[in-house]
Order: C-alpha cells, then structure tokens, then sequence
C-alpha cells in the first residue's frame, strides 16, 4: 500500500549498543496485537526530543518535557499505542507519571528518567490497569535486537513498520544509527499521532544531542505534511547511550560532528518518508523544492502551502497537470512581497510557468507524462534570495476521506 | 444539492434603480450556457471593492485595483465565466485593458470606469474574439430586472445560483440591496473563484462605501471557508448608485448608517453562506463560533483552523463525534499562549470538554444525535477576552475529492 517504501528485514535492522526493546500485547484498545514497547538505556545514556507545538498536546509530552528538561540522562522510553491520553486533563498527567514510576520501580531508576509516548483516540483516558500488566511482560522479553518487533508495535494503523539503520565509522569505530517511527496514517481515523525515535551508540555532548535532535526534525519530519493536522503527540527522540566509548563530541566544528549528524539526517528523512510513503490513502509520493527564499523559512512555508493544498493534492490523485493550482498556492503562501513575475515552476525538468504566466515551451503532454509516475518533484523558483528548503507530501485520494469518515471501531 | 439552500424566484430579486443588467452566451470554455454578464450603472454610481490577498492574483483583479484607486466612480462591471485570466502574465493585463476598453466605447464611458472580472481556469488566455462578440449581445438584452439571469451567467459549476434582496428604509425611502455570489465550489477542478456583487441604490460616500465593503467582507466571505485555498480571482464589490437621491451617509455615527450597513451585511452573509452550502461535495453546514478571545482575528484563527481541518470535516461528514480532532484543531491554531485548560467546547448545546479534557457530563450518545444533522453549530469558548468570530464552512465528503480529481473537461 505504501508508495515504493521496501520494508526492511529484520537482521538489516542493527542493533545499538546499549539498548535493549521488550513488546508487549497489553490489550490497550484491541485485543491480539503489540501494543507497547519499552525501550531500556544502560546507565550514560542521554536523550534529547523535539515535541509538538499544539497547545492541547497529550500529557505524556508535558512529562517528557518536564523529565527532559531536569536531566538529559535517561534510563527507559515506555509507549503504547490505542490511547493518546491527550484532551485528559489532571487525570492524564497522572496516569503518565503513574506510568514512568511504575516501569522505575521495575528497573531499579528514578521515575524522572523515564520517558512516557502515547498514541491513538483523543478525548478518552489510559486503561491504567492493563497498561501497568503490559509493563512486565515488555520487561520479560527485553533484547538488543528487537528493533523489528518495536516497530511493530508502535504502529496504530500504519500498513508497514517503518525502520532504518545506518552504520558509520568514527574514530576507527563501527557507529550504528538505528531509528523507528509510525505514522500520521491516522488510517484509524483517531490516530493522529507520529511518533519517531532514534539512537546511536555514539558518545555525544548534551547540548550536541539537543542540537541535533533539531537539525534533523527541521530536514524531516518538520519537512512532510499529510493534511496539515497537528497532532496532539507528536514527539522525535534522539538517543546517544555513549557505549561506542570514542571521545565525546563536544562541538559543531568537527569532522566527526558532521558525519554523525549527516547519517543522523539521512535516517530521520527515510523515516519521514516513509510516514509520507504510507499516508493515509496516498498514492503518490511529491517531492517539492522551493528554491531562491531569501530565508530557508519562507522556502518552507511556500513548500508546505503546495503540500497541503487540497486542491493540488486531488490534482495529483488524478495524474490532471491542473498546475495554475500549483502557482495559486505560492501564491497565498503569505510572503506578502512576493513578484510573481520572477517565479518559475518546474514539474520534474519541465518548466511550466515564468515570468507570471504560463512558459511558452510548455506542451501539457510533457505534464501529462510526469503526473503519471507515483514519485513525482515539484520545483519553484522563488528567485528572491538563495534559501532552499525541501517538503514531501502524498496525493490526496478517495481513500482518505473513507479512512478518516470510517467510523472509530 | 446544497444543503438547506432555497434558490430565490425570479421576482423575489427585486431591482436596484440606476442598474440594468445583460447577459450572453459567449461559449468562452463551453457551448450553450450563459457564460457573460454585463452590469451599467446611471452616472452617479460609486463602487468599493475588496479582492484576493494571493500574491498570484488575476489580471482582472490587478485592472480592478488599479481603476477603483483612480475613481470610484464605476460604469460598468463585466464578468466571465470559463478562463480566470490568472497565471497569464503581460498578455492577460493587455486582454483584460482590451475588454474594458471595448466596452466603454460601446457604452461611451471611459475604460477606467470599466470594472473586469474573470473566472475559471488557470494558466489558460481567455479567447478574446469571442469575448469581444459576447459583450453586445450582452449590452442588447440590458435590463432592470435581469439579477435572476445575471447570478446565472456567474455560475461555473455550482449547482444553484446564488441571489439576494433586501428592502429596508431610510429617510422615508424604500431602499433596495440585491447582491449575487459565485462559489469556490470548484465543482468542475478549475474553477476556483469566488465573486461577489452587491448593489444598492442608496446615497453612500466613497469612503463611507469603502469601509462597508471591508466591514462586510470581514462578517461573511472572508468567515467562510471551503478547503483554505485562497483563490486568485477571489473579488467583492459593493455598487451605490445614489439612485434613492436621499441625503449621502458621510459619516458612521448615524442610525441610517447603521440600518445600511447591518442590511448590506445580512445580504453578504446569505450570500457567503450559499457559497458554503453549495460547496463541492457538500452534505453538511457547520457554523463555528469562538468566544473569548483577546482580538476578533485570534478567534477567526481558531475558528478558520477548526473549519479547515480535514480531520474534523471527514468526521462531520460520517457523522463521527471524534470530538478530539476539533481540541487538536483548537491547539494548532496559532496562539502561542493559549492555556487548554481553560478552553470550553460545545457541540450544538452540549458541552464536550472543559478544563483540559472531556467533561464529566458528556455522553456520546448526545454527540451522536447533533452531528447527524444537517446543520451543526460547533462553538468554542477561549476565555482569554471578550472577542467573538463566526465562520462557516461544509463537511469534507468523498465527492469533494471527485469531483476535484476529475479530469477538466
């Protein structure tokens, strides 16, 4: 069902140093399924995340911002999925925090070092007692190389697990880099939640890894759109449990910074993809580079108008080169200076429009060939200034509404 | 097809003194539909006109602000349906100038007093030698009570023409407001615009006139939303033909100021709802109201982010009461400060959540029976000031994606 997304075997899925992931089948809302995973850290290990801007975001991301922001030094992730526990209000809060003491009574570390990542209906509370059952048997089952098995379990409806591993070399040393992610599939209409985690056995600086925990949420997942929804959970989590024992990176200038940062991006992007790759109802995987932005901010935001314009993405579904929609959407991007008469539009390596118009060398059988293929790139040329920024979105199908008007069951 | 709109007969439209209306069949796209209307106005007439904030807008749009900052002194408007002239670059301003001028030498006007319009698709040039031969079949058949035909002649692919009348009185005078709509229904892929028009023959000052356009478009067409993609054509006149020969209204102190305004602002608001209920796909109106903001724009942003989800509309449309998609919605919207737990939702008059999360009182079976209306009003409370917006919008329903994905034909 996902556009061109390969899913990974479960020996290319390398293990990282220092961590080890238990599943369970906890009964959250359906009953035969994994529903939860625990991620255990050995001691050293430090974390950092980026969180969602929404401000009715789900309890579980107030106590990991407020776990964070205590210690980077963190012992355990806890997630399950079938319930947000957002729009709970106290009762929520507690719930999560009863969570994160629990699963520390059960490894022997502080409640503050553990991280707690919800995912499913808004609006409803936790099953608090089968949570708490599912807790022990995660803990039974903990192994180095149960990545695959973790990306299953995060999944709420996604149709493919979604999971990269990267290995590079620093200092004469074998690093691993392996993430998970689920997706804004929202395929259950309620699931409205991407969750994303990564780690490396890499040894880097608290404030290195906070840096890079943000790099690479601005080149990926803050780079897709489904439909424009914010969820309410959404959390990326970068993991460094330091067991590579290399010397620590420290700062930004070096060599081996930017190749950990570099593998860091390539597998936050893959993950980010594949969300898009497996967007509810897509079809078809866009790619849109806006160029010429005098800042990477407004290339963005011209970007992500084309991304979620409805109007674009229906055109796509219907292989229909409709590309004034196209230029209508940077049009009311909100760059209020905008000379539209500098803006050229490309859709692969044909150019449609300059000069504010349509190109007199564009021939709508060279659209028509280009919209017929399942990956397609956008291009626009804002000629303003010298910023690029890079989005991926999907089509928007007749499966989307019939996923999301389904009924919950 | 659209939902609980009574389409006006014919006499119920009643006219406006000082302006006759014609229209032709010019087969600008299509063959054998009314696809061109001409408005003339006595001498004496004044219009102020409000129009797309996209940066690619219309050559039409861009002729239109350049002749009403010169004079709001107006002939003639015409319109055509079938090609929006938008994304057409110097050939466009030049074919749009041509019909103004033509016009105005059949009319004996200045082409500065000449107001044109075009709707339809993008990035295409309109046919202007059949333009041209449409607008003295337009001028021949010019009569007072032609508003019926005139809001026919607008439609793309609505589905109902939209028109209203209004009488009230001032200064002891019947006064007459009658005003027409296109809509961003968008039925056949391209036709993306909204145009409106409203004509009253009341004795209004230019600026005067210019502040009710604003004060009106800000209550109606721009509290509307379809799917959040902003046209290039999007254009709203308002027409005082001085025809009543009453004392101007010159300033915004008076009663009959007031009366004028209220009046014109019903007539907007019926108009921009038609739109709404005609909107593509549509099978159910939403009116969404928020309550206790600090500014009226923070509580349109809430209400605009609300009526542009396509969680929340793919919800109403399956009659879901997935009520957390309007909470995450709510938290999206842009204010940075926004405290959730102080935020109320209703849904017709239950009250859904409160403090955070849902509250105690709210059964489903309560959201159930108000969301399988046809008519829902769904209302936020902020408590964060005193400030109150209203906007509409339709659900989000599988036909809107056919009937955008459809090939233009």
């Amino acid at each position: 069902m996902a556009v061109n997304y390969v899913v990974p075997v479960k020996t290319e899925l390398k293990p990282v140093a220092g961590i080890r992931l238990g599943t369970a089948e906890a009964h959250i809302r359906k009953p035969n399924r994994r529903d939860m995973l625990v991620l255990v850290l050995d001691e050293g290990a430090i974390a950092a995340g980026v969180f969602t801007q929404n401000r009715f975001c789900a309890a579980p991301v107030l106590l990991c911002r407020e776990h964070l922001a205590n210690t980077a030094k963190s012992r355990a992730l806890v997630v399950n999925t079938g319930c947000a526990n957002a729009g709970t209000g106290e009762r929520g809060m507690a719930d999560a925090r009863a969570t994160a003491a629990v699963l520390a009574a059960q490894l022997g570390c502080q409640a503050g070092e553990v991280l707690v990542f919800s995912t499913g209906v808004i609006m409803e509370h936790l099953p608090m007692p089968r949570l708490l059952a599912g807790l022990p048997h995660c803990v039974e089952n903990l192994a180095a190389d149960n990545w695959f098995e973790a990306a299953h379990a995060i999944m709420t409806t996604d149709t493919v697990p979604k999971a990269v591993s990267k290995q590079i070399t620093l200092y004469n040393k074998t690093i691993t880099i392996t993430g998970i992610a689920k997706g804004a599939g929202m395929i259950e209409p309620n699931m409205a939640t991407m969750l994303g985690f990564i780690a490396t056995d890499a040894c880097v600086a608290e404030d290195v890894l906070h840096g890079m925990v943000g790099n690479a949420a601005a080149l990926s997942f803050n780079a897709i759109t489904i439909d424009g929804d914010t969820s309410t959970n959404d959390s990326f989590v970068l993991i460094a449990t330091h067991a590579a024992k290399h010397p620590v990176i420290v700062g930004e200038g070096t060599a081996e910074y930017g190749a950990l940062q570099t593998a860091i991006n390539e597998v936050a992007i893959l993950l980010a993809q594949a969300i898009v790759r497996d967007g509810e109802g897509a079809t078809k995987f866009m790619t849109i580079e806006v160029a010429g932005g005098k800042t990477r901010e407004e290339s963005m935001k011209v970007a992500k108008a084309i991304g979620n314009s409805p109007l674009v993405k229906t055109a796509f579904f219907a292989s229909d080169p409709n590309l004034g929609r196209i230029l209508a959407a940077v049009g009311y991007a909100g760059i209020k200076d905008l000379d539209p008469n500098k803006v050229s539009l490309y859709l692969g390596d044909v150019l449609v429009a300059e000069q504010g118009g349509r190109a007199a060398s564009y021939m709508e059988a060279d659209g028509i060939r280009i919209m017929k293929a399942d990956e397609i790139t956008i291009r626009v040329e804002l000629n303003r200034g010298q910023e690029l920024a890079t989005a991926w979105t999907c089509d928007f199908s007749y499966d989307y509404v019939k996923i999301n008007a389904d009924y919950r069951s």
